[in-house]
């Protein structure tokens, strides 16, 4: 439906507070006939890759210190988040507490 | 219905607390006929431009700091806001918590 | 159904807490002819006018400053506040917190 | 169904904390030909005459400070309170939060 | 279906925290021909004796001290409260704040 | 359905925080004919006795003291509490919150 | 569907905050007949074994110690919890506050 590029000028999101940008994990699956299959028609993977993340502070009242840094593969609450979509990328923003464990 | 018209004397939304005034920002699409297409008929985008700022401070008693400033462009979370008409204009006035990134 | 009527001794709502008494400005349209519609048939305005402002105080164990004065034109959130008739006139009570912006 | 008689030794309601014993104002209304129809036919009025004040102190962990006093006529929020009927007197018994304005 | 007793050896609720064991006050009411009618058939009244009282202290991380004593009739909010059957007597364990009320 | 055995090396259930195992109390009845029926069948007593008390602590940033002991006779709230079975035994572990009296 | 392995360099899940990574207990059943049934079609086991535990510290403005560890039987709680699959292998990652207990 789109053709993906990345512009030279590329936009950046930089979260607020205690949210962090994540990028869904698409679990490939290639077939016998070699052809792959994006995971996105099975039931909808949990992981994802952190993109960027927030400042934390005091959020709510409360101070928040941010756990995960750009990079990490993370697992994320079912049912958190926001999806976005930016320059054909999408992109979900979630807060720190709906990421529920890093996988090492 | 309503003819646009700017008025010399214009009226401001100076917003409370922690709220922000954000206009939505429409995502211009030209067709090959080069007919351009507002984005209000597709899936409303929740991309914004900030307009005016609330002065933070205690708010619901906590301390609150403004993160955002007239001019920024952000996203913000889909349910959120109010949507307030003034002078044929169509403006949002969000919390700032409602605000999840800003484009860089 | 009610003549409107100014008594020399006037009944006054004075507000608890952080409450604010508003009174809905109404659009006025005039037709074609010369004929003054009121607004209430069209969409319902959220602009008001604040009549009166309670003394603020430590509100739910929060202190709590008003930031609004009488005359100023506001703008409210739409399914906040309680509908109230004094001597035929409508008013509307909410808190501050129900008060998005101000329109300067 | 009962014959309203006010004893010698009347009971009396002492509310608890920063509940508030209110009696509900009936607007009466006269009919051209002189009959009085009292107001409960129709849209219940939200007010309601102060007849006993609670103490206030820490209710739910937070300070509150008494606003009103037996005598004062109030504006009250419309679904609140609970409906209690002594001696066949009816009253309502209300948090203090619930009060939205006096009437001077 | 069962025949009340007292036993020498009587149990006793010993309510923890800000609970209350009250007993619902039957309105009793003479008919003419002089029948009683326990009240259980019309609208359940709000009407109770306290029968025990909770040491209070601090619960759910907030100060309470306890307002009523046992044998203080008392009004309280008509969907709180647990009923509990001990020895075929019916009692309601409801917490202080749920009582609006003390009749004097 | 199952034999009731208790193993030499028996497993116990040991609460965290304000938690607390009990395990309900049978309201037995002896027909005239002297079958015994277990209550369960009837409505469902909620008078139990406490097995296991957790360590109380700092729950939910709230100090909590436990106020009962294994071997209490309580009674809880209706719909509070998680049934498990260990070892063909059936408890509740409740949080102590939910405990409404001890009986006496 | 899929054949299990364990690869050498096998992922780990490592939980934020109060989380703990938990892996249920299958309740074998063995027939008559020697053939071993695995807990999955009868009613839900609440027994778990604890994988993972997050760092605790400051969660949602509340000191959180973690009292549990990898190896520990626990309860949990039958609604809480997320699941999620990591090379095959099912979890559950809970708030530490959503086990109940731990079987000794």
């Amino acid at each position: 439906m789109c053709i993906e590029h990345k512009k030279e000028d590329i936009m950046k999101l930089v979260p607020l507070g205690d949210r962090v940008v994540i990028k869904q994990l698409v679990a490939e699956e290639t077939t016998k006939s070699g052809i792959v299959l994006p995971g996105q028609a099975k039931e909808k993977p949990q992981q994802a890759e952190v993109i960027a993340v927030g400042p934390g502070g005091v959020i709510d009242g409360k101070e928040v210190t941010m756990q995960v840094k750009p990079g990490d593969k993370i697992i994320y609450s079912k049912y958190a988040g926001t999806e976005v979509k930016l320059e054909d990328e999408e992109y979900i923003i979630v807060k720190q507490g709906d990421i529920l464990a890093v996988i090492e």
